[in-house]
């Protein structure tokens, strides 16, 4: 039986300065932990999340649970992230809206939600958010920050952020500066909420909620995380329960169904202001902004690296984590490659965890040993 | 100065047997030619076009026309289709917006729009329309058949429905067999437009029309016409008159800027109803469907090929033409294989034209020579 763990909360009574310049406070996050903090608060792997995640990775909130964690088969004892031997600590980021303030939270100014006066937040201040956690916690330094997609990105914003703080990274289908075409893909996601006359903008909180242009997000969302071989592999041209074309605009194939399926099932959990806000930060996230160039924003970085990319990943393809680990090696930071070959395309990592345990044990078994390792220079682009 | 065309129409007062079963009629078609028809009429080369394009191929409609043709670089005097050898004809499919019979025009049963009674079509359909259009016009045999993307499935089911009636056909950026992902993008799209409230269930018409959906889908579909690099080349993460971020949702990203501005412009000159047609003509087509396999409905087919991909289209990526070539090549049929190395995507149909030209000319006047050639077989995949 899974592990039975408690979302639990904390409250700043204070204000954060965002990278905007605006301030923002209180503030709530939510937060779950996994196996036990060591005497010296040196076992401490802080996992953060994506797009859609929250504090929940693993186990289950009451033994009726249908679904454990969003990454359980990756954190647990003996996993990928040892729960008997490590600290497992995630938080619901800012701007969120499973359990951490976001614009779905009520303004104590006005009683009401904040809606759109929520002020836009960057990774950056996500990861300012967390850094508070942490102090609150008693953590001066992790071992390890981790991370898939935009968990990937506040990972690497750790180790740049509080380069002092965070003794090595791992960085799983992720990149250093958002692409224009995943700019695109948000913009477009972006377009259909608000195209919703339900969205008002972002001032729906007690009416009827914008879910038909969430789900439309989410379905291009879907198609981003899947490859074409993966899709081909799981749908093809199969239909749904029918055996001849209908000719009419019904569901007919079977990935449209699943699609419809995964959009609607989105709305009943995620709230598309929020869905607005962290595409927002996603589309903001460039460690080379302001900077000379990408390698120049990590010359302070003294974290050990292992840097994760799938091939098949065409959201985050492998040639950006390429980019990523030449700008770390410009810098002589020790950095470990890996592409994994995968047809699962952006979502495997959340399934490749057989390889992803295999690499996260050595890799963070040399961390805590304190051994360096000469990384190998990725070919070129 | 460019030739002034005038569209033409015709109007058929009978029954079309659609694929479906349904049968429909009467109906109208638009076309435009270019060129002289010859004596023999042996030297017709007709022009299929994709989603939203029209008959209206190349030239202006009037000296004050603000652009040419959709294909006006490849239609004309010593151009890819050379109108000084050859007489150019290209009809609006049935089911558009632009001038052929579709579901926004009047019924003339009950004196109002289509909507969604009009039939569900597929590129049979659309072929057979074509058909009659050939034999209105005293055509028996056409020297070529060609088009790109849904052109492109048109030419290819040319060729399967009529081998008698195509010397020849050029593949452009297609496929032989919709796969899930195209699937998945259409579906998406369509999804966009049902959400709208303004389209009400196709019964828009009179009223306002649902062109925030259709903007939504047309921006999903801008995002697969070009690829990854030529999207970083065009547009990279440059902000659209400004230097800094704004942190704010408004528009920043010089791709959103883009986007926005194709979604809207789209709106103006097409109808979301034929929107949802056409991309459910673009699911339904799988030269395979019925067949034992793909090979088996080449069968008997006579017509020479000439098929070309471009390396960096991800809609209809090379491996999809090479499964077509194969096909073709298991029945001994005469088919070349070119793809074209590229940054632009699929768009690259439209854009990489001078390597275009060298191709046709060739292939062209090879098969006017009536000589064959061993094609080369591509690598399994």
């Amino acid at each position: 039986m899974d592990k039975i763990v408690k979302t639990q909360f904390v409250t700043f009574d204070r204000e954060l300065k965002l990278q905007s310049g605006a301030r923002f406070g209180p503030f709530t996050l939510a937060y779950e932990t996994y196996g036990e903090l060591n005497e010296d608060r040196s076992n401490v792997i802080l996992i953060l999340h994506a797009l859609s995640g929250d504090a929940h990775v693993a186990g289950r909130h009451s033994a009726n649970d249908t679904k454990p964690g969003w990454w359980d088969q990756a954190v647990g004892p003996g996993k990928a992230f040892d729960t008997d031997k490590y600290f497992v600590l995630c938080s619901n980021v800012i701007g969120g809206c499973q359990g951490s303030t976001g614009p779905s939270s009520n303004n104590p100014a006005t009683g009401n939600p904040y809606g759109l006066s929520f002020p836009v937040v960057t990774v950056t201040d996500m990861v300012e958010a967390q850094r508070l956690l942490l102090d609150h916690l008693g953590i001066e330094k992790v071992l390890c920050v981790t991370g898939g997609s935009m968990g990937g990105m506040q990972a690497l914003q750790w180790t740049v952020s509080y380069p002092d703080r965070v003794k090595s990274a791992i960085i799983l289908a992720s990149t250093a500066r958002v692409s224009a075409q995943s700019i695109a893909l948000n913009e477009v996601a972006r377009q259909a909420i608000y195209a919703d006359p339900n969205w008002k903008k972002g001032d729906y909180y007690g009416s009827e909620r914008p879910d038909a242009g969430l789900a439309v997000a989410r379905m291009i969302g879907h198609i981003t995380y899947l490859s074409e071989t993966s899709m081909r592999a799981k749908f093809g041209r199969h239909l749904q329960e029918r055996e001849h074309y209908g000719y009419e605009f019904a569901t007919e194939f079977r990935v449209e169904s699943y699609l419809k399926h995964q959009g609607l099932t989105f709305t009943k959990r995620f709230d598309a202001n929020t869905f607005l806000y962290i595409t927002k930060a996603i589309d903001y996230f460039d460690l080379s902004y302001g900077q000379p160039d990408l390698a120049h924003a990590f010359r302070n970085v003294s974290s050990k690296f292992l840097v994760v990319s799938y091939s098949s990943d065409w959201l985050y393809p492998p040639e950006q984590s390429e980019e990523l680990v030449r700008a770390l090696l410009q810098n002589g930071v020790d950095a470990t490659y890996v592409e994994i070959q995968s047809d699962y395309g952006h979502d495997a990592f959340l399934l490749e965890l057989d390889r992803l345990a295999t690499l996260t044990r050595d890799f963070l078994s040399r961390v805590n040993r304190g051994t360096t390792k000469h990384a190998k220079l990725p070919k070129p682009a």
